[in-house]
Formats: C-alpha cells, sequence, structure tokens
C-alpha cells in the first residue's frame, strides 16, 4: 500500500525483501535477497533518494553503515532501536512523563515475581523483542503461570512485567512527522481486537472532544519522544475513569491506519512518503463523516484463493483490498475492507457484511 | 490507474504497450512489443482470464483472432470499431434517437460544402478516426476555411460536418456496464476544456435534478446503443435552452472522472476491471459534498522532471497524481490534482492553486 501511494505521487519505487510472500510481485524493482547482507544493502541503495524500512525488524542499522550520507533514512535505526525494545520504549515515554500503564523491567523471575506482588495479579509477561498480534504475551492470574510464562518468554536481559488495566476500549493515533519535527496528527481512530488481533477501526472514535484531544497530544508527544520520523502508529488505552494510558508504538505504516485511505484527505502511506522525503505533510483529517474497517484474516493454510470475493464486491460502498499474500493461514491479515459513511454504526454493519464474506 | 485499482483488488495485472513510455515501468509484468503482431498478442494473452484495452486505438480486433474462448475480451471489438469513427458512432446513436448537434456525413468536399450551407457557418469538420484533444477538428467560419480543412481532415471515405453548437458549458457522465447489461451510471460533471483539452472537472454540476437524470439518462442509452462494456465516459454539450446534446463516446478510463478516485465510493477505474471481469458492480455516488479536478499539463519539452510538486503538495487537501510519463512536451497531460470539500467552488480554488505550482 506505500508502493501504490508512492507511485501515485510519481516516486519510483525499489523494494527489498527478504521473502517472497506475493505483495511485492505487483511491481517492477524487487530484490529478493538476504537483508541481513552489506553488499545486497549497498547494491539495493544504489539510485536512492530515500530508504524506509515497513518493518521495525528490519536491518536499519546495517543499513546506516553502507549508505551514502546524501541518502535519507527513516525512520532513523536509533528510534526503532528505542521502540522494538518493549523495556527501551517504555523507558523513554516515562522519561517525558507520558502515562503508561504500571511496569517493571525485570532481569529474573524473582524481579517479576516481586513486581506482580507490587501491581496485584493479573499482571501481563511480555517478551521484550519480537513481539505482535498477541504472540510474546501471556496475561498471568498467579505466580504459577508468571513462573511458566517466564520460562518461554524472558530473554538475557529478562523481560518486561505490566500491571493488567482495565480498560474500557482501544484507541489509536497515526503521527506523521517529518525530520525537522513538521507533524501532522490523525483523528482518534477506535480500536477493536479480536484473539489480540486488530479487528475492526471506527473512526471517529465515540469519545468527548477533551479526549479525543488528550489522546492526540499523548500520541503526538510520544512519537516525539522517541524521535521517530514518517508514519508511527500509537496504541492507547481508554479506561473507565478517562485515563489515557499508551499501549505501545509502531513505527511504520499500521493496520490501525488503513481507514484513512479512503476516509482521509491524504493517507497514512502518502504521509510517510511525504515524511521521509522531507515534503510537506498532507491534510490528515477526514474527509467524510465516518469510516469503518474491518480485517480479511486468513481461515485455512494453502495458497491463497479468495472465496466469496463478488459477494463482498456486491455490498454497497465496500472498498475491498486484498493484498496478493500467496499463502494463507489462520488468522493472517490477507486483506481489508473499508466503507464510508454518513454514521459509524452504518459504516461497522457495512464493512462487517462484506468483510465476512470472504474466506481465504 | 486502472493497474493500480486492480493490484488493490488482488487482482494480477499483465500490461502490453507498444512504447515505453513510463508508467508502465512501475509495473512487474509488462510487455513493450508490436502490439498488432499476433505472436505478441498471444504471447501477451496466455494466461489471461480477461483482457481489456485501456485505448480505442487498440488492436482488440487482432485480439479475437488469437484469443481462446474462454478469455473475456472488453469492450467488445465491434463496440470499438463502431466508436473510434465519428461517423459510425454518430449513426448509432442517430439510430435509437439520441440528442445530437445536426450532423452530415460527408463522402466529397461538395458533400461537406452542402451540408454547411443547411447548417450555416460556422460548422466543425471532423475527421473520422484518430482525433482527440481537439487535434483533427476544424471550426470552419466560411467555404474557403472548409475547403482548406477538408484537404487535411478528409479520409477515402470522406468527414463529418457538424453544426456548430452555442453550449453553456460541458457535461460528462461515466457508465460503468458488463456484458450482461447491469451498469451504473456515475454523477454529472461539469467539465471545463482550454485550447480543446480538459483543463478542469467539477461535480456535482451546478445543474437541475432533472437536467442531471436527463444528462445521465442520455449517458446510459447512449453506451448500450453501442453496447458498450467496462467503463465508458459520455462527453455532453449542454445548451442554453437546456437542451443536452451527445458530443462524443470515449470507451475507457477518461480524464473527465479521475475525480472519482478520491470522490466516490467506488473508482471509474475500479468499476471498470469489475465490469470486465463479470463482478458486481461498486457504488458511483459520491462520498464527498463536492471535488474538483484540474490537470496538470506539460509545460516544455524534455525530461519531466517536476518543479514546484512540494509547493502543490503543500496546499492543504491536494490529492496529487503524476504519471511517470518519461518526456514532457507543451500540453502533454502529465498528472492531475484532485481536491474533495464541501463546496464545488472550494474544491475548484485549492485544485486550480495547486495544479497551477506544478512545472514540467
Amino acid at each position: 500500500m506505500t508502493a501504490l501511494a508512492a507511485i501515485r505521487l510519481g516516486v519510483r519505487v525499489k523494494l527489498l525483501t527478504p521473502d517472497a510472500s506475493g505483495p511485492e510481485a505487483a511491481f517492477a524493482d524487487v530484490t529478493v535477497a538476504d537483508w541481513m547482507d552489506p553488499f545486497v544493502l549497498r547494491a539495493f541503495a544504489e539510485g536512492c533518494d530515500a530508504v524506509t524500512v515497513e518493518s521495525e525488524w528490519a536491518p536499519a542499522d546495517r543499513l546506516v553503515d553502507v549508505l551514502p550520507e546524501s541518502v535519507a533514512l527513516w525512520p532513523h535505526p536509533s528510534t526503532l532501536k528505542r521502540i522494538r525494545h518493549k523495556g527501551r520504549q517504555k523507558k523513554a515515554l516515562t522519561a517525558v512523563h507520558l502515562p503508561l500503564p504500571p511496569y517493571a523491567c525485570c532481569a529474573t523471575l524473582d524481579d517479576a515475581l516481586a513486581a506482580a506482588r507490587q501491581f496485584d495479579y493479573p499482571v501481563v509477561l511480555k517478551r521484550y523483542e519480537g513481539s505482535y498480534d498477541g504472540y510474546g504475551n501471556a496475561t498471568c492470574d498467579d505466580a504459577e503461570a508468571l513462573a511458566d510464562a517466564w520460562m518461554t518468554l524472558a530473554a538475557d536481559d529478562g523481560a518486561l512485567v505490566e500491571a493488567w488495566v482495565p480498560f474500557e476500549c482501544e484507541l489509536a493515533v497515526q503521527v506523521a512527522r517529518r525530520a525537522d519535527g513538521n507533524h501532522v496528527v490523525y483523528p482518534v481512530a477506535y480500536l477493536e481486537q479480536r484473539d489480540h488481533r486488530c479487528h475492526a477501526v471506527v473512526v471517529p472514535a465515540d469519545l468527548s472532544a477533551g479526549a479525543a484531544a488528550e489522546a492526540q497530544r499523548i500520541a503526538l508527544e510520544a512519537v516525539e519522544a522517541v524521535d521517530s520520523v514518517g508514519i508511527t502508529a500509537v496504541e492507547l488505552f481508554h479506561l473507565a475513569d478517562g485515563r489515557i494510558l499508551i499501549n505501545e508504538l509502531a513505527p511504520r505504516p499500521h493496520n490501525s491506519g488503513h481507514y484513512t485511505i479512503e476516509a482521509c484527505h491524504t493517507s497514512q502511506f502518502e504521509n510517510h512518503i511525504r515524511a521521509v522525503l522531507g515534503w510537506p505533510l498532507g491534510d490528515p483529517s477526514l474527509r467524510v463523516p465516518a469510516v469503518c474497517m474491518v480485517n480479511v484474516l486468513g481461515h485455512r493454510d494453502g495458497a491463497a484463493e479468495p472465496r466469496g470475493l463478488t459477494d463482498a464486491l456486491a455490498m454497497p460502498g465496500a472498498a475491498v483490498h486484498l493484498y496478493g499474500k500467496a499463502a494463507s493461514r489462520p488468522r493472517r491479515k490477507m486483506g481489508h475492507v473499508t466503507v464510508t459513511a454518513d454514521h459509524p454504526a452504518k459504516a461497522r454493519d457495512a464493512a462487517e457484511a462484506a468483510a465476512s464474506r470472504i474466506r481465504l
């Protein structure tokens, strides 16, 4: 989706991926190679004005070593390093007094058990690096469960223990930011997870103006705290008492911002490109009253042959996106459906109906 | 833009073009070869479920000869043949009593002079085939001018003489239609030409509901009259006395429908793909109150290096499209800017301001 946005702007695109998984196959200039290899990275960077990474796991630090000084690289590897490690990420946010659930960086199981006693159970044990979509996290109801989870999730430097917060809902805010600090902040999105995975996003979120402004302020300050350049998604918890706490940051175009393609004057993908190139940022505001995005997840293992696509297309106003991934597997993100409408509930109903038709 | 819409739907795209001009370079599966060559066409069609042409000059008739019966080809060559020749196009529309400016298919200059006397000067002499953007047309104020124009524009079968109609404005309506006759009709667009070339498109057009419905009815009947499948643009004249006459048809995604990308639930490009594949057609209605598209034309001969792009991007709400054409020349269509807004005038001002910043 980032490449599609860049092509529309007349930007020439080169892609580097360690695995040919399908979505890259539509584009002309694709390198499938070991992206840890400095020779691969150097050859790829040849002729680029700017390089960006779409995954916090991409070897941006190795890129720095081979990139000519004239070539921009955003987000900066130091930002990725800070965000990638949940302990470092939280410390960077705490350092500027941003609101987070209580947490402790624990070097040993004893530290973790002490932290859990302090927070009270349940607690969430989180792997420092490599977790996503619920993988790498464990909600622990007692010391025994925590000890078990520690065995699988702790790394050499330990793991993170977080108090379980009784949130009312999850929110997300996209922030596009340039190297010079210039930025735009997207509307607040309501985020619905199912099985630790994003199911639906509805915008505008059903919040008071004050709460929405607070969510946007926190999101912007978080992005500034880690000095992220490009688009960053800030996931938030909204508590029953009105407090808004930061869940986590993703330094890239994010599932919670796919709705921006149809609903905003400038999509998250286009503003990522603009930010990375140092171009003026586009208007992040909604051009429609309301929007809902629902993910299309895989149902089975095997070649991705969508069934029910024409049923989904028959739903009025459904904008269907299929990513062209070659293989499906249960719960893999294979596409999404966006519907814009006058009211969030109307958009939600139509998007759910269309997305549920597609099976692959 | 059609390929971008197809990729979003997970459709695999192959392109065949007789010349590498730039826009095709972003895509993976591109053949640059003589598309009149049956071997080229046969090799290209290999593995396709459906084939479409984006130009009424593409050799669709030759494709028919080499395509397996199982492969859909839309629009059908017989439709393209009817639309491509202005005499045949007008006769097909007249046959179903659709309103056109008075015209005469003239085999000889004497026929043309007789028709002009009947219509009264000025008349417009039109080449039967191969005219676009004002090339191939001549407005003639007297017999001498008509005789001069005849020398350059008449073909073996003559040329077309059309009465000059004092239209108030030009309109355009997109119609997406499937092989089974199922169709959707887009809103009526106000079309502003400068130097015989589309300059700006504003939607909704400033028309009474009755006039808009009449324009849509005429557009649909015109598309049915030539049995066009895919997207077809119908250009219309709106006269001071309220009459709406057909100017001409274009059996493909058309400049007058570029606004649909940002403004409609389903773009002209996506509905072209859907129609050609026999999929359900998408909602053509506006998802915003108003929209304006302004073309970005070339200013000079040479390599296409856009200047002022960042100035254009700095205009709030401007969606910039650059086509990636390698070479610019004066008045060549190099891109466009779309702005959606609450009011047509607001969209127009912003789109004009942004488009005027880009020079290439």
